[in-house]
């Protein structure tokens, strides 16, 4: 591999690290988060013949978020919590079970959770599979035998820490983020050592420089985002203790740069009357260091934030001719609902772009890097704003997009809904929910719920959609060298569409709603393969479990209220796909 | 249909009641528990193009024994305990969810069952889906529309009572039996009003003749089995009020004769020196008339049972040229380990040959219908009796076989796991385990632990086998028309063989254990379709469960010992698979 060898890529969009071809060993397959593979077996002439190669359940029947890596003709599934870790042996017919590791998380982190018990899987580095349990520890599992190699201790439930995402590892270090801004947690980003799991470093969102390893290299480009101690002065007396901004989602890395990029989420509690000032670094994309973590710059999305738009989406690393010459960029497709593209060298904000329905601003303003707010639709303690757009669950979640270079298209898994919001009392018990709002979703304007946006972040501008009536679409994207993309949706439809045009080549239903990600791989036999789990649940997709009734609008922090036709389409399920020609 | 109209079917093979084809619409798709399908699109010539059409995940990964029904284009399925009822509608693309309706059996029940929170399936009927909850209630819900026609209590549940077995209507009546024989519950099996669900008669199968609806008509064939009130003479004291006898498997009928057919359960406490005596009716087939109940004739097929041998499996009805006459048959592959064939006008036993390894008893004496026992392998209170053939789970469990027509041949799904068996001490609290006896189990003799049997109930003997090393058959099996043999194996494959030689045809990997049972039907487009769950559990399968320990061969009610290595195969799941061309 080499940068841009991307057969057929555009000559313009350049891939910044190596892609994933016969292998997926990091959670998007590469660490520039594109999500896209060099594979071209399947494609817009044959996909049509895929069919299901086998199955595997893993018998939790919650959301399967993420999605499995293959290494060495193995396959890894982490399974929602308890969060064992299968491993399935693709030389042997059906992909026969090797061995099951159980980590055993303390189960008091299951009533901790916000949004369904969730995990968002693993990266394989140094002969281990390196993963999150719920209970806020990262395990490392030798990839051969099924044997813990080390486990730490990274957060404390009592406090009402977890951990969802996917470490990424980037050379010697496992990157992990902290979940828990529902319950007044101070969010963090840390390394651990591969080797062993010591912590290297740990960056924290909020409180002051030392804290948030803000040092003499931290440039960011707007003025908004330099002064000293912002992570203290930009909140009301202490409340940046409980400021939420925690790490969920996604962690890019350019190798050149030797940076890191992550989104934060929502700032400690969601009644923003509670906490005035720019709440940083909430809702914000931080470029770090990845031997250090000292911070290189920021940006912050949305000051003050008044919807629960937490920003952990991907940021997706690729370089591309913008504005006439090639430039290292960072596109993040926001929960706010907008396409974000910065400079990811200086965090310069080039565009941003509404790609769903938005009314909370009207765009931003690329001198200042600031929303252009519909004052409206900001919310306050005691009043219920209403129909605001996009609600809390964004434009789009945290399922991630896919880029392919070949037609330099960001694929976008979005949604169209919308909210009433009010900030409300809430008090802050140690472990306890922490909310302060009371929040009603519904679908948002159009006849549609969900859609599958291609995306053109250069000419700024939808370029095909496929749209979902009645479900939001909750799954990742995969994109491939055969020009097929690959996504799910809620009520279990896995497809593959024309890259170029959108069109529907094949689908197949899946047991369960699909929230979860697809990946490919060779198989042993040289051929290549799709996978995918379907299991349908996260914070949306949960309104489809029997124990959460459809009657309560307000019930699922507001989510029951665009969701409660779910029921009507699919349930809980827990299988792993693999599909092939 | 008419009598004995299968195309192909061998002249002197009569089936007796009318064959599923584009419908199945009761438990084994007939009365006569053949669970032969006329179907014959798919055959031995073209089972290897088989393919996955659609799934559905349950959201329950717990065993999922039984089948679905299809009616009218609509497939029915019952999840295990909560014992929901999913509608898919067949003309819809990938079997879209028509409703779901929760019957919310009392959750006590789930403590109480002993083998898994089960459910075999249901019937369907005027116009309704009938079936058993859990929690000891039949409902009856409008096939359209989902909603509850009727809901009969007919069982306690503070008793120790659940049920478990997949109701037979036959006529107007639904006939409906108990489980619970391991607390000490009093067997019984009764007929509801399919209008409304009230009870029309319920027959006991231990105490005074009044109870067990025994008359003048009862004429039981061998001296054994004559007498009054043996129900209560056989056992010591009160003792058969805890009597066990219970009916939780297959119940078959003869529309000729208006007569239905069952077996009982195991005599209430394992440790047979707690009650001398028969133990009537355990361990027995009865024939009863379908309108009244009253009893036609018994056979205690093990008086005085000392292995837990349940004889609840199914009564396959079928007319065959027998000795050089054609008779009115019943047969019956038993716990015990022998292929039982029986007139089933008046009970007479006219052969019993071992299909797996036996060491229990010798033989059948035709004379006395009595076996031949090896006296050393009778088990006793305080002694270790080693090396029992088979175990308690039998030579085969309640997962039916399969009668075909056109070979003759009965498709028996068998196991060979024997045991150490110690009677014990146990206390009679209600609702609590009954149990008496401390087991260990492990595969047989030879070095397999699992067969699918071919089985020539006029030869007497086997035709061919499949083998499998690690696991027992522990699925049900369909024989159809294209001269195919469907069943499963507790690892996930889902076979189609020749039901002629035996020889593999196809086989897919399902994501879980398979134990429940395949069955066909036409789909909207005209073409055949194969269905069966995914889902391992019940008592052998419920040792891949995480939540049981493999380290005690005694627990599990002592089938630890001879299932622990299915850890290494597969865990729970919970998924229906369609499958066709
Ligand atoms: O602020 C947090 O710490 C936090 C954590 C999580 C999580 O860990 O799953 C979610 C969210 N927030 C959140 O805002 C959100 O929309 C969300 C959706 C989901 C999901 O799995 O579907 N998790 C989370
Ligand atoms: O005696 C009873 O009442 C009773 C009930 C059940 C049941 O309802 O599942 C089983 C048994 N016994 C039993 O002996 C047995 O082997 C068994 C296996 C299973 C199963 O689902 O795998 N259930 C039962």
């Amino acid at each position: 591999w080499h940068e841009g060898a991307v057969a057929g890529a555009k000559t313009d969009v350049k891939t910044i690290s190596p892609l994933p071809a016969g292998e997926w060993s990091l959670p998007a397959g590469d660490y520039a988060n594109t999500r896209f593979s060099s594979l071209d077996q399947i494609t817009q002439a044959n996909a049509r013949n895929l069919k299901v190669i086998t199955t595997v359940s893993t018998g939790v029947p919650h959301g399967h978020e993420g999605g499995p890596l293959v290494v060495k003709n193995t396959m890894y599934v982490v399974t929602p919590y308890p969060n064992n870790l299968m491993a399935l042996d693709l030389t042997q017919p059906g992909g026969a079970l090797k061995w099951v590791y159980e980590p055993h998380p303390d189960p008091r982190a299951v009533g901790i959770a916000c949004c369904d018990i969730v995990n968002r899987g693993a990266s394989y580095a140094d002969g281990k599979i390196i993963y999150n349990t719920l209970d806020a520890h990262t395990v490392a599992v030798d990839a051969e035998t099924g044997k813990e190699v080390w486990r730490a201790k990274v957060g404390n439930i009592d406090v009402g820490e977890t951990v969802t995402m996917a470490p990424l590892v980037v050379k010697d270090k496992v990157i992990v983020g902290n979940s828990g801004a529902e319950l007044g947690v101070r969010g963090w980003v840390l390394a651990l050592d591969v080797k062993d799991g010591h912590e290297v470093w740990r960056a924290y969102n909020t409180g002051p420089d030392a804290d948030v390893l803000i040092g003499a290299n931290f440039k960011p480009f707007y003025p908004k985002d330099q002064g000293k101690d912002l992570g203290v002065s930009s909140w009301p007396g202490e409340q940046w203790k409980l400021g939420g901004s925690t790490v969920w989602g996604w962690v890019s890395y350019d190798p050149e740069l030797n940076l890191i990029y992550y989104g934060t989420g929502n700032p400690g509690v969601w009644n923003p009357d509670i906490r005035p000032g720019d709440n940083k670094w909430s809702s914000s994309i931080l470029a770090r260091d990845a031997d250090t973590g000292q911070a290189r710059w920021a940006y912050q999305i949305s000051a003050h934030d008044a919807w629960d738009y937490d920003e952990i989406m991907e940021n997706v690393l690729v370089d591309m001719n913008y504005g006439g010459r090639m430039r290292k960029l960072l596109i993040h497709p926001g929960r706010t609902g907008f396409v974000f593209v910065l400079d990811r060298e200086n965090g310069q904000l080039l565009s941003a772009d509404k790609f769903q329905p938005v009314n909370w601003a009207d765009g931003y303003d690329l001198q200042t890097g600031k929303p252009r707010e519909n004052a409206d639709k900001r919310t306050h303690f005691g009043v219920v704003t209403k129909n605001i757009c996009p609600s809390s669950t964004g434009g789009k979640e945290f399922v991630p997009s896919s880029l392919s270079p070949r037609t330099g298209l960001l694929y976008i898994p979005a949604h169209n809904t919308c909210m009433d919001y009010e900030g409300i009392e809430s008090n802050y018990i140690a472990g306890t929910p922490y909310l302060g709002a009371d929040v009603r979703m519904f679908r948002g304007p159009g006849d549609y719920h969900g859609e599958l946006v291609a995306w053109d972040p250069v000419a700024r501008k939808e370029v095909w959609g496929i749209k979902e009536r009645d479900l939001p679409v909750y799954s990742g994207v995969l994109s491939t060298a055969g020009d097929v993309v690959f996504y799910g949706t809620m009520d279990g439809w896995f497809r593959a569409v024309d890259a170029r045009s959108g069109e529907q080549l094949w689908q197949f239903k899946t047991g369960s709603g699909i929230v979860g990600n697809p990946m490919t791989y060779l198989g042993p036999d040289g051929k290549q393969y799709v996978a995918v789990y379907s299991g349908v649940g996260g914070w949306m997709g949960a309104v489809a479990f029997p124990s959460i009734s459809a009657d309560d609008p307000y019930a699922g922090l507001g989510v029951v209220g665009a969701m409660a036709q779910i029921k009507q389409h699919t349930g809980p399920g827990d299988t792993l796909y693999v599909f092939g020609l």
